[in-house]
């Protein structure tokens, strides 16, 4: 199974991140029980902010969508941290909480996390199918367009 | 307590809805251990959306409590199908995350969300109190008013 | 432990306040398992409100620093009422939820929430360290500048 979800992962072209060190006076992740809790992720590739901006008026909806996927590879990288490396112990992808920066008009929040869901489905295939709340917000850190937290059960 | 639950329902005169089947690679709620996770539940009812529009400006407090209302209907229409068709099964209504689409200057988010709250001490009794969050929000899916999220401990 | 907990509350200077009793269909915390969900906290200090407005706007990101702290302050008053009185019983700050009454322009929302992280490590040390996630909203309940809410493991 670890090999089949890493294999997955290749055959998507996805070469997942070392997960961040801890920055400040919380941590990328926590583990109580069978649940690892991520903390909101960024649409950050290597360090850098790819995704700067506003829903409904600098980016498009497949731009915010290519945000949201970005901010899921990075929480699978923190849960595979959890995990000690082995992906096969995610049982399940429990919920996303999603954030798009968003003008007062834009109501298209659930098609920009998809990203993010479609990507958990992808990789995890049933086990990836997840409750979620998708919400607009007027501003996120650093300016990025969108922001994805996410709770996962492992073994 | 089954009869309790759904009799209370009736008294209440609230038919629960289907629980609407899983419309993309996300999933109405997940279970994990003895927690169920909704996924946030935006004001529909029969498919059709019944409060669109922002707090503050268009729409008064009481429009945003009956909109709170439904989506705990819906809430609970979900819970009921992870549970099989008992609610007596559920023991606690663990968590509610409200989200009111409000203008810059409305700030009774709580009163709003109360619509959802009232609704679960109606169905649940002590049961139904549960930690909470609201906040405003800029904007939502579908336009919606209100959108809100539950956790709940089932047997 | 709790000797330790508390004493370290008093070289901070803070004293925390009574947990505010449950003031409608809501409570501030549930426990569940070992989990306790702990309801949205504002900055008030003996029931009043110690900052109103906006970041990016009236505010200062240390004025956002020290109501973070103030809702923490108040998120170790409610664990302390869930453990009986005995912090010793807290083995983990899971997550906090926080959330920046912001502008658009305003992108400093974790700068403004260490005021609560941060807290946590001074008074719980490594088991203050917490996922989180922290987010801008256009309005908040009452008008006041950051709401956090938090999930703590107790034994």
């Amino acid at each position: 199974m670890s090999n089949q979800v890493e294999a997955r992962l290749k055959e998507l072209g996805i070469e997942l991140p070392q997960a961040p060190a801890p920055a400040a006076n919380y941590v990328p992740f926590v583990q109580t029980g069978n649940l690892v809790i991520v903390s909101g992720q960024l649409p950050m590739v290597a360090g850098e902010i790819k995704s700067l901006g506003r829903l409904g008026n600098t980016l498009t909806v497949d731009d915010g969508y290519q945000a949201a996927r970005i901010c899921a590879i990075n929480l699978i990288a923190q849960v595979k941290a959890a995990c000690g490396g082995d992906l096969s112990k995610v049982k399940r992808v429990v919920r996303l909480g999603g954030f798009v920066n968003s003008t007062a008009d834009f109501t298209d929040q659930p098609k920009v996390i998809n990203g993010a869901s479609d990507l958990m489905a992808e990789v995890f295939g049933d086990a990836g199918k997840h409750a979620r709340a998708a919400v607009g917000v007027p501003s996120l850190p650093l300016g990025v367009s969108v922001e994805v937290e996410g709770t996962f059960e492992i073994s």
